[in-house]
């Protein structure tokens, strides 16, 4: 089996798209712009839940879980967040259907119409906070560290598998808090949860930064965020953790007696991470072959392959790696032995390319003899053999420097893919031959922004978090600059 | 803090409901018939999750994710399925919302009406079949063995936490199959899976059974139910697992090339349990002074409750414990030190048998002089002193001891509640005064099975795997019948 995928030299997107499907990872469903996750896309997801669950709970978050809809009205009680969020929706308005009178087929019921329509939740902030009003009355009732695994429904015009559905899965924290620096606190906490995740396990390295008042989530007092670099020198944000103030407690009216006994609003945050990060996963490490996986995150992380001719040898291949399998798996290691015999060595050894398994072992009729395995890691395509006294610890080896290595890639394509401009006729050049974010003075104002936005497509990605002291002159304005800010053209 | 919970003898179904809300477990949301699950409630769900999906990954499934919304079109594919699921469900016909013109708030935008309107799934054959038609296209693809956790939403008109509501999550199997025999031993396989989990693990003792035709799935050929018996007598549906024949497969145009090469329509099972689950397990166990947790399910198994007079006190009891809950934890026992200083701690008792910790521990003055611990159990209630040397071991025989009672304590009453009845005017009478299960000779017809259920209420919950071959007379008609079929009012 050839692979068939496109060169990302050649068509960047066309290669991406090949490759979810190809690698079995998520497919377009017979509902517009709805996604169905396969099972080999969705073990990535999951191992991507467990680890960030794991990192919630430590942190002292609790799952729950609330209702799929939204009363209309719910919607329009925070003001912003009405703007952002209420438009483009899926909309119940009824709850029955019928069977046609002319025998046509099922008809929806006109007589079962909601007094107020529903709307699929597109995020949870409000139907949340009508809840924590019934929960929170005193500073003892807080704070409140909740998450929920849930399904959105946001209604894009244009969708691409994973990166930008209707429906997707994510997770969302809400918390809520009696102090300000608190829930502040909390936002931050989240964001460094979120990137420790991406670099420690994704092996993505991400800039953490804010986001300025026009990109803020709406109903968002502060919105901090990661974002990552992609191959193709576009910017993705992965995560974003957001500092709500008093605003969702105002239209819900949710206030707690304080120490003292005063009545005061609740302080909130919300942060949330989707499945749009398996989009980063597959666009930051994959490569003309297909995916490439960090090890922490592959649903199978060796692969084992036979090499035999006739049943006798194949036989004789599986006596001698079932003892080294029941030992990997001891370790915590997932291993696959493809011992199918409807399939040539080839053919899986292409497959197991084709879904980024990180490390292959192949044995054959001369490594039986020898005491050996050919082992081959799928990041550099490298073969070594080794022998088989060294061949667990060795296995180890290779999967902790697979981690790593992806890592480092990644991170020196993005640092020599960081430029720093200084008029706007550079940025404007350097956007268009080389990509990448770009480090650049901006007035602060929403209307440059915008300018900048209309004439090259680029947004500012962050204010980084570390943004450095160096004070200069607006590219485009000319006027002050306190900082150099973020910039990139983004999925 | 008094419970204030009904009694049990007072008014079932209310000392259920004050049950869910105290023991934080679920309420009701603004939505109707939509339930927020609770930290608490959904931290028991998370166990029965991870239990089951443990034991589908064992028997070979694998987990993916299909969309939300299912086209109206599809519903009516399959003739009986539509009848089932097609009816009371919430209905998609907008995509936008926009500003009211006067100003009056957000309307549904008339210009953005879907052309096909989506449901919210019911249940998700339709679309996962629609789907395997593109993954199946040879024996080789087979068996396809698919699970997915999911939200699902039914328009119910009573709704009731946990045991009935309008979205509920859940676990919901599609598989498929070359070969009639291995579906159908794919769908008991399935079923003994839940019987072992609602046993081992729910500590709920059930009977394995098939559905009549009247009660089978909407598309099913043959429904295989686990029954349980709650302790007012009225049976719950815990688990159905259905072989499907090649409906859906016919509907969906799903063919595979067989061995032979011969076309032929691919065999289905579905199989599925809900957070009805929590309502079984509630109802099973509990008692007048809250829930009653089975220690394999329960998010905290043991509390220790410091008694002291004074922080110095309370800080000699900390010390004593640090190292206790260390080592349970290490044990994999989860622990909770509640040393909150603001509440008494026959407050603590009260709070944590309402929520059903399996042991609590407290530890007094008298108890760090004498080097003892005092054990009380929630399902007794009985009280022990136990030497610090012998704490751990104790713990870890009293939570199976705990497990093992609850379990053998409901079936015990469940075996109480089933009776032989050989005449109508029994069968009425001991469903008046005792309730629970009725073993009775049926004809095997619809008609009576329904004149029955409108005369009683009791309907055939199933008949059991192993009826026993006892020969009778249908206790309506007096026709013949070749077994007893198990009768019981249900929720």
């Amino acid at each position: 089996m050839g692979k068939n995928l496109t060169k990302r030299s050649e068509d960047y997107s066309k290669w991406y798209n090949e490759l979810v499907l190809k690698a079995d990872l998520a497919e377009n469903s017979g509902v517009r712009g709805c996604m169905v996750i396969k099972p080999y896309g969705y073990a990535i997801w999951e191992k991507m839940q467990a680890q960030l669950d794991k990192m919630f709970k430590e942190t002292g978050h609790q799952n729950a879980y609330f209702p799929i809809f939204i009363p209309k009205s719910y919607l329009s009680k925070e003001a912003s967040h009405v703007e952002g969020f209420a438009k483009e929706c899926a909309v119940v308005t009824h709850y029955r259907l019928k069977n046609a009178e002319d025998g046509s087929g099922i008809v929806v019921d006109e007589t079962a119409k909601l007094e107020e329509e529903l709307i699929v939740r597109p995020t949870s902030e409000t139907i949340i906070w009508d809840t924590y009003r019934k929960w929170i009355q005193s500073y003892r009732d807080l704070p409140l560290l909740i998450n929920q695994w849930a399904n959105v429904v946001r209604w894009e015009m244009r969708t691409r598998l994973f990166l930008r559905t209707t429906e997707f899965l994510w997770q969302e924290g809400h918390t809520a808090h009696a102090e300000k620096q608190e829930a502040i606190e909390e936002a931050e906490l989240i964001l460094g949860i979120y990137a420790a995740f991406a670099e420690e396990y994704m092996a993505v390295p991400v800039i953490k930064g804010t986001k300025t008042a026009s990109e803020r989530f709406a109903g968002a007092v502060e919105t901090y965020c990661i974002e990552a670099l992609m191959q193709d020198g576009k910017a993705l944000q992965a995560g974003t953790s957001h500092f709500l103030g008093q605003n969702f407690a105002k239209a819900f009216e949710v206030k707690f007696a304080n120490r003292e006994g005063v009545q005061d609003y609740v302080w909130a945050t919300s942060w949330g991470v989707s499945t749009r990060l398996m989009g980063a996963l597959i666009m930051t490490h994959s490569d003309d072959n297909g995916l490439v996986l960090p090890p922490k995150l592959a649903p199978i992380q060796v692969v084992i392959v036979p090499i035999y001719k006739g049943l006798d040898q194949r036989e004789a291949i599986t006596e001698r790696v079932t003892p080294l399998i029941k030992e990997l798996r001891a370790k915590g290691i997932s291993v696959k032995y493809d011992d199918r015999d409807t399939h040539k060595p080839g053919f899986k050894f292409n497959e197991y390319e084709l879904k980024g398994v990180p490390l292959r072992l192949a044995v054959g009729q001369r490594d039986l003899e020898n005491g050996t395995f050919e082992v081959a890691r799928r990041d550099t395509l490298e073969k070594e053999t080794v022998q088989a006294a060294d061949i667990i610890p060795r296995i180890e080896t290779l999967l902790e420097e697979i981690q790593q290595h992806i890592f480092s890639k990644a991170e020196a394509f993005r640092e020599s893919h960081i430029t720093r401009v200084d008029s706007y006729q550079e940025f404007k050049s350097v956007l268009e031959a080389k990509g990448g974010f770009l480090l650049a003075h901006w007035d602060g104002t929403p209307e440059t922004e915008e300018k900048i936005k209309d004439e090259t497509k680029a947004t500012i990605r962050c204010i980084p978090l570390q943004p450095g002291t160096e004070a200069g002159k607006c590219m485009v304005s000319g006027k002050p600059s306190p900082y150099r800010v973020l910039f990139a053209k983004a999925y």
